[in-house]
Formats: structure tokens, sequence, C-alpha cells
């Protein structure tokens, strides 16, 4: 029952496989009178759309959510709000070895032995990456909401493979097409992923994601602080295998009078810290300062090169080349998901203490 | 209500404050009939104890639990396993002025913010590293059982500041007194945090965990993944900033052919995978491998230097001296606290599916 | 979020309004490999479906729910099963008035102070019995899977009106256009409902419902009752103001010397009770008797005749004429119901301890 | 992990046995700042306690609770409130031989068939009644803040075996030992429950509850409806085997045009409605009106006269007499314990939309 998520005022339910009928998503719990942007929505959406560019899959879907229900005159009605997707570029074709020739790194393996077999395997069956795309309608409708109230939910890609982009996030790059802060970088980036392509490879990296405006003293301690609350989401994107909060593993070296944030007072004449290595949040609570994390993303698994594995009816060892279409790098297309991811979050916590 | 975690088969509720009458918990759940070694439990315990070396706080407490009910003849009867610990070694004349004037780095401000003053801000509270001692009454109970299934349990210290252990993590270390593979790196480490006492500083490091003898098919894709499971329960651990699985943000630098787990015939004739850089979990699901992660830990916020905060009740910025008993270094007891969360966590996701 | 059902092993999403697009269900948490027979699913379905005879309203909507996903080749397949039906039989003109003019008896008047206006009003938006049609769905792809086990889930009404059945329940009645034990009685219930038509009135009833080869040892104390369990499914029935197991509040006459069930071996060698005033249910806990419990209906709400409302906006008393078509006895139609809600929370509660 | 309640606001764990060092319970979620008064709270919990008059067990125990955490000066501290209270007065002995022999009507059998012979069967273990203690310290700290907020909660007997109370519930009847509206019933039940007790027999009762002063436009449609909220606590609490809302069963035999309650405008100019069959609740969510229930306690199982039991080692039927002190009649007693049920619901309800 993973695919349900159990927030304090929201529930999440995505459902759909990469090649069922459809996908969609049912967000229950919103207040009546929220507004919808469909227009808004689907420009977020066409942010992690497919096919769209060199280093995203060929797959071609136009990601269109149709809403069943949920919705009156483009506004919520208190009623679980259900969108689906119909999914049409399908080519199971490339997927009839899968099943028995488990590809290294995705869930092929895991999914039979959760599943016994009766698993959809084509195309990664629920596993895939397809899956994001319920979750930035959630994210996506409540990133409008958050943004109504001042409070802006930012990624960008900090790092691809070994190209890194030191600068600060003083701009969004939302608008941009490689969602990155320097241009130099990006460039960089790019090149990097074309020439992974070239080689039959792929590429992983690190994004980051900066919420400000959010208020201080929400949160709770301890299972429902807001790093246990964030990092449950945010390790429920495919992929994403490590997570941190502020200055993060970098905290580790260094003192504790130079990772606490000294408390001052701001600009504003409300309190302050001088540094942010606590990322916003104190004992699982906000503080008022930025939330910053960041996330690592690995590297696409399904790679034209030979790979090793082993045949589940033989068990034998075998070499495995993967047919289908892919990306060489799945991290551009991963910033609106983590945003999406962070808004689930963050507005269901907000909310908690609201009529 | 964030002190109540809610697992798939078990419920556990953490109570208390550094200085109420006692911290405790409820353990609800659990099959009748498990076996609770109170003597083993004991030693788990004593590990995270306070008083006992040069690295902890001053405060001495003998963190004997009273199981209050729950058990019979040292089985569990079915029923809801609660233990208390009462607090004795109680200074909370040092924590007076924390209330106005909040520590850098810790809860204070945040707690204020989200209780408005109704919070107990001696010795931290609820917020205190003192309720870590319920969590690993709760986890120790769960490693006796996991344990009995042929399941480990080992973390480890692999950072200390700057200075690294690089080896590999090829033998227990929960019974030396500084819990590191290497002992080079253990007498470095320890003479760091020697040197940083000694300056009233302190600091943070990363934790190593390793899960031997975990099945593989356990586990749910998104929300229920075991990243994502196991994810909110590590940074419920007071702080831990960041959280990686196998490879983790190293793998953001990784081609996909350098990153995937080539799958193979292990020694056993089974199905395992060449390298391990996915830490055992593929889709959020275990697949029979050793599960793999890391963890920061900050160093602690309460230093003896002199830091600034701003006076909440005159809104002016004030010099702090922290007052109390603190460890200069927090990681060497946070280790049998790591294992004692993945117990919780990885206990109730192998028990989904049993009677 | 009250839409949303948490299960232990599933967990069950509701979603859709009266006048929607579509009405739906997401089951998540099903085992992969589960057979799903449609058109068994249908002819259950079919049991609730509007518009087929004279006790039902005029409204005739197929209800042939469409699977977006979680089904391959007939089985589940461990992703979330969701299924949709279109609604097509719309006539929302017939609504206007509702919302300044609350119906007595329906959710109007509390869904305008829920939703402060934004409510779909039209039908009863998401309060309407219609959205018991998807409950239909969960309930009947798990009561399947009960009866492969050898769990029957069978209802019946014994009252309707003044009109009772008091005869033993001793075959099904599923098969029965008017699913009574008595045909007498059976005829009777008709003619009442027929003549309360006539007058434009409406008539309530009681289903009771029997479950046998249920298995002893299920449940849990307190909270997670099978009990507790239930009544919380049945409520959520539209309509139903009472639920009682076994004897119920006949049990409040009994002394305890005829309320006890004298345990004795029964028939197969196995424990047994002489007689079932419990319903099969100790403790919460099932004991292998057949689990017995009885609801309440009360009359349709929405009726021919003039009634007194308050115009919300005007604040003045008026009269209300209802339009649109209605049942006369919702009863026969929440048989299945019934079944439904039964089988989702009892499949629950069975597979808690499973694989 | 039946003993945890997992509300909207709030989460209530319960623990402990008859015969158990302690029982206990911890309330996690309350807002700080509530104030306790633990004169008031023990009044309440008096009015539960055993040993005080004649239809009571002859078991006396103090029941005064010891708060071990969450108060600070009398009032919450946003930490989870812990309380215990240490069993005295036990004799285990009178129980030596229920584990073999299990009582009619109670939970030896299914505690057998759940927890295989390791369930604490002294006393009923968890099963007790005595776990209603914990409940009511919950229940009655709630109570004092719901008084606080103008909302009442007040419970009546309306039915002792075969005598009934038909008078309205226009007096609290809290401050009466036998809290019955009508004197002269009240004294027909006394009278019926000393003969029951004279014959070694028991008998069970009828209670009424009513809350007024909670507001309209809480509550949700469907599984977190107030009446599936509210019933899924009420048949948590021993021996309940019936809930009704409103007119309840009574409503089955009304017509439409007779149960729906019309709407007019009330005496403070808002709107009302002109009868309460629904007792409050429409859709789930309340409007406004006085929220009415009744529960049916089925006749204390624990009686003694001679039973008929099984011999679960030897498979033979033998002949049970009950040893131990019980009551004649639990449902004087229960009065508080529906009252605190109610509240913990209520409230939780009540603060979802509350910072």
């Amino acid at each position: 029952m993973g695919s349900t998520w159990i927030g304090k005022r929201i529930r999440l339910s995505i459902f759909g496989q990469s090649h069922s009928a459809a996908i969609g998503m049912t967000l229950d719990g919103l207040p009546a009178g929220m507004t919808v942007d469909e227009g808004t929505l689907q420009r977020f959406l066409n942010r992690r759309a497919p096919g769209r560019n060199d280093w995203s899959t060929a797959r071609r879907e136009a990601d269109a959510p149709e809403f069943l229900c949920g919705l009156k005159d483009g506004r919520t009605c208190g009623a679980p709000l259900t969108a689906i997707i119909r999914n049409k570029n399908v080519r199971p074709q490339d997927y009839v070895n899968l099943k028995t020739l488990p590809r290294p790194g995705h869930a092929d393996y895991t999914a039979e032995l959760r599943y016994h077999g009766f698993q959809d395997a084509s195309g990664g069956g629920h596993f895939s990456g397809r899956l994001t795309a319920p979750l930035c309608i959630a994210g996506g409708v409540l990133l409008q909401e958050l943004s109504r109230r001042g409070i802006t939910v930012a990624a960008r890609i900090v790092r691809i493979g070994t190209v890194c982009d030191g600068s600060a996030f003083d701009a969004p790059v939302s608008d941009k097409a490689f969602p990155v802060s320097d241009d130099t970088a990006a460039a960089q980036m790019q090149e990097a992923i074309r020439q992974a392509k070239e080689e039959g490879d792929s590429l992983g990296g690190v994004i980051e994601c900066v919420i400000t405006g959010f208020p201080g003293g929400v949160g709770d301690p301890f299972f429902d602080g807001i790093e246990s609350r964030l990092s449950q989401m945010l390790f429920a994107i495919p992929a994403v295998k490590a997570v941190e909060f502020g200055a993060g593993f970098g905290a580790a070296s260094l003192r504790g009078s130079e990772n606490n944030d000294a408390f001052c007072i701001g600009a504003d004449g409300q309190i302050a810290t001088v540094t942010n290595h606590a990322g916003g949040i104190l004992g699982g609570i906000s503080n008022g300062m930025p939330i910053v994390f960041r996330l690592a993303v690995k590297p696409t698994p399904s790679i034209g090169k030979d790979q090793q594995s082993v045949d589940l009816e033989t068990m034998k060892e075998e070499t495995l080349r993967i047919q289908g279409r892919h990306d060489p790098c799945i991290v551009p297309r991963a910033v609106p998901v983590v945003e999406a991811a962070a808004a689930v979050v963050l507005y269901d916590l907000l909310t908690e203490g609201e009529a």
C-alpha cells in the first residue's frame, strides 16, 4: 500500500503502470474553494514531460490530465480531487524479456521477489518514473496554493556527473530549458549528458531545493519532524538515493562553533539566523529561515551498453542489452518532481492547524 | 503527535522530557511470545548511556528501564509493552535562562514558536537527546528478535570531524568502547574530540550502518519504500541532518554503467549482485544484499564558547554562555541509537506479512 | 480526507460526485496474483445499480467499471487497482435550488457549513448514495477472494418500515430481486414501499449480515477490534444510523446467564459456542462462530411531500418540494453495499498476518 | 496494535493488564498550554473507580494517576502526556484456571486463539475493563477542555435489564451516585441489580449520551464521518455491542416525512431543526444540534452461576465456576467511560482545523 501517502490533512493516492490504460492520482482532504489553474498546472507538468529535448526519452506523452472529480468552476469542492492521464505512446514489445532477465539498477528483480511473477513488468510497471507525473499533478496544484501564500518552492540542478554548479541560487531557473543557475556549468552539464548518451551510458546528479516564505513554528519533534516527513516523500521519487538538509553531510566536518547558526535581528526586525546550516529546521520544526535540502539522483539504470544479469528461469548469468526509449539523464526532468514532492509535504504540514 | 510512530505492524510511542519524572516508551503490536532478555537489553542501553567516558556528558543516569506491562515470564504477552526510566540526575537550574535566550543549533527557539511559551525548556525538554533512550529500549527489544532470525544490524563511526575511517566493515565494533573499525583512526578521532572539548567546542561525524541477513522482497514502492520508511525514522534522531543509501551522494558522480549492480549467481547459488551501490534496495524493496546507509550527525550544539543569540523578551541580541553538562561529541553514543532506529523499521517491514 | 480508508494491509480511496465526469475507487495494497472476475463483479454491482425496478430511482446507470490499472491478465499485479464509472444519466437542473434551500435529512446543509459554498451540491455531490458504487467495486473484488477462502458474506433485509421478517437466515437471498428470506414478508415489504411511493413518502429498514467461515483469532483489542473496524466502515454507508453485533441492543435486557455463550465441542470436534449472542466476536477478536451484525437504514430523505426548510440566503423559512429521481426505499439496494463494506474490512483484518 | 488510537490531531495509547505493575496512557498531540486540573480529573475518575458501592466489584483501587511527563505547572507543554496508575489490589490466584477453561462471554478464548498461550490471562489481562481507567484519564483531560469551550458531554443510564427510564435528559446526572434521570426508575434499576447479584447473575443496560454546544460543520463524509469515528471508539469499550445515533434503529420504522428533521430558525436566530432524529449528524458532519447516541452494554459475563466451558488442554466440556470479584452490573461505571470515549473523538475532530 506504498502508493497511498497519509499526510496530516491530506491523503494522496497515485496509481497506474507505465503501460496501463491510465495513470493518475487522488488527493483527498483539500479544503473547498482552492483555485486550480489548469493552464499553470499544464506548464508545470510540461517541465517534467518526456520527449521534449535531447536529454529526455524519445517517448512522447502529452501528459494532459483529465480531472474526473473534485473540481467545480475551477475550484476544489471539498470532495477528493482525481485526475488521470491516459497512456498513449506505449511500446510494450520493447520489454518482453525483462521479466526473466532483470535489468541491473531497476526494480525488475525486486518486483519479481515481491509479486511472484504477477507484476506488470512492461516499461517498469508501477515502478516506472512515469508515476512521477501523478505526483506532479498533486504537487502542481499545491504549489499554486503555496505561491498564493507567498511561499516559493524552487529546485535546480547543482551537479550532473562530475560537473558542479557552485553558484548562488539567487534567481529562479524554472523557465530555463535546463534548470541550472550558472549558464557555463549548464553548458558543460549538457555536453556531459550528450557524450554519455553517445556512449550508450547515463549520468546522475544532485538537485537542490530551497523553500522561502515558509513560516516558523511548523512541524513536530521526532517522527513527524519536517526532515522526517520530507525525506519519506523525497525517497519515494525513483532514483533518489540521498537526502540532506542544510549543511547536511558537510555538517559532520564542522565544529559546533562553526555549524551553529547564531541568532540575530533580521532586516525586518524579526529574529533570524546569521547563517543557515540548519536548513531552516531545528528539532523538526521550521525556524522561519529558508528550508534547504539537496538530494542525489542516481544515473538512469537503463543504458545502451551490454550488462550482466541472471535469467530467472534458467538461473544462468546472461548478457542483457536493453531496448526501449530512455533518458540518458533523468535529473533535469526530476527537478519539477522534487518541487512537487516538497509542495505536498509542506502544504500538508502548513495546514495542519487550519480550519 | 510526532512522538508516536505508526508502523505497519507496530506502533511506537516515546514520551518524557529531559527533566520530567520519567521518560519511556510503549510498543504496541508485538506478537505474543517474543523473548525479551533484560540483561542483553541493559548491555545495549549501556552503549548509549551517558556519563561513562571522556566524550560523554557528565550527567550520569543508570538508564535501567522498568517494564510496566506487556511482559509475562520474560516474553511479550500480546499487550502493549511499556517501559519507563525515572529521571534522577537532574539539574534544571542550569537551564533557567534558555527560554528567553535560545541556544543556537538547539530547538529552544522553534519550541517557543511552536508551543508559545508553554514548552518545558529545561534540559531541552522533549527535544533532548535523552529521548533516544526510549527509542533504544524499543530497538533493543527488536534487535534481539532480528538476531534470532539471523539478521544483524551493525553501525560504526566512519568520520569524526575531519578524521575518516576508510576501512572495510568486516568485524563488529559494538564491543569497543569507541565503535570504529580502524584503531588508528579511532585514536585520532578521540584525540580530536578531546581537543575540541578542551577548546569548549564540539564535533560531528558520520555513522554507517549495515544490515545483513535481511531477506529480499520486503518493502513497497513509493511512500512505503524501505528508504522512505528508514529515512523518516533516522531523521527523527536529534542532530541527524543527512541520510544516504548505498552509493548515496556518490552515485551522482557515477555513470550508469558504473553504478548499476550487475546480477550474478552468488556463492550460495542464489542471485546476488556483483557490487552493492544500491545499498540492498531497488524500487523501495530489498534485493537480499546487505542494506547499507550512512547518516551525518551535526556537532553538538551545546558548546562552551560564547555565542550570539537574541533575547525573546527584549528582542535584543545578547551573548549566551551555555551552562550544563554536555557531550563534546554525540556521535559515539548515537551509534546504538542508529541501530535501534533501523531495527524498529526493519522489524516492522519484515513482519508485515506474518501472522 | 474522509474518503480514504486506511486499513492494515489495504487502503481504499473512493472519489467522485453524483454529477462529476466519473466516480471511482483505488484499492492499494492488494497482493499480486489475486483473480478478479469482471463478470462476477458486474453481477454483484448490478444488485446495487439503479433504475431496475419499482423501488429504485428512475436514474439508469450501467455502472460498468473500467479498470485503469492494477490488473494484468485478469489478476492483480501488486500495483494499486483503480476503476472508474463514467456518470452519464445526469440531470443537474433538478438540483439548482438545493444549495440555498437545503433538503431535510440530507447533507446539503452540513456540506454548506463544511465547504462554505464551494461544495458541488448537484445530486448531493460527494455525499450521494451513488458513491456506494465504488465501494461495491472494492468490496466485490474482495468478496471473490473471501469466497475462494470459504468465507461467505451474506446480507438480507429483515425489516422495511414496520414489516419484519423473523425467519432464520438459512438460505442465500442474493439471487432474489428483493433480498428477503421469507417470501410472504417480502411481498408485504414491497407493498409497503409501493404505498409509500404512491404517497410521495419513503421507508427505511434493517439489514442483517452474516459472515460464515471466518477463522477465529483475527482482530485486536480496543480500537482495532472487529466491531470497531466494522462499525467505522458501516457508518460510512450513507443513511446508516445504527449498528449492532450479535444480540446487540437485545443483550441489554438479558441476564449474564442468558447472554453468555457456553462453550461446547462442535460437530467437527472443534470448540464452538452453544448460542451466538456475541455475534462471533469477543474482546474484539473473532471466535470462529459466524460474525453477525444488523444495521438500520433511515428512510430516504428525498420525498415528494412538501417540507419545511430555511433559505440560506434570506434566512427565511420556506417550503421545499424536491424534484429529481429518488428511491422510495434505499434498503434493497443497500444490501450488496453492506456486503461490500463488510468484505473490505474483513479481508483486511484476515490478511493482516499474510505475506 | 489495537491499543493505539490514531486521531487527526491526537494519538492515544493505552497500556497495561489487570494485574501488571501499572496501567496507563499516553496522549500525543495536545497543544501546549491546555490546563489540566488534577482535582477535577480525580473526581471524574472516581465515578468509574471500583469498590465504592453495591453494584461494583469489591476490588478497591484508588485509581490516582501519576503524570510522568507532558505537564508543566498544571498545563500541557506540547510533549506527550503520560499518566500511569499502579495496580495494587491484585489477587491473581483467583484466575489460575482461566487459561485452560475460558469464561463464556469473556475474551479468554479469543485471547488464546490470538496469542497462542502467551497472553496474560490473569484478571482478563489487557482485555480487562480496568483498561477503561486510562481511557478515562485521556477523556477526563479533554472533557475539561471541551467544557471550557462550552461543550457538554453528558451520559446517563436509560435501561438496566428490563427497567427503562423514558424521561427527558434535561438535567445533569453526573453528581448522582447512580446516574439516571428519573429517581423512581433508578431505584428499580438498583433493585434489579441487587436481585441479580443475589442470584449470582448479572445485568446489562443502555447508556445515552448527549453532547451540546458542539459546532456545526465538523466532520467529514464517509470513513471519517462523526458516526464512523465515534462508533470505532465506542465499540472499543469492553462489553459494548450496539451503537445508534439519533433515532437509530427506530428510524427504520419511520417514514421519510416523519424522520426528516425540518429546518427552522431557532430561538437564537440561527438555523436549527425542529426535531433531532439525525442525532446532530448529517453526511458525517455535525449540524449544530445536540449529538445524541445510545449504546448497549451487555451483562457482565462474570457470574456466580455454574457455566459450561471446554478445557483447552483436554478438549472436554467442563463446568466452570468463576471466582474473583466482579460487578453484577458494569453499566453505572461505564457511564463516565462513555463520556471519556466521546470526548476523545469529539475533541480530535473539533481541533482538526486549529493551530
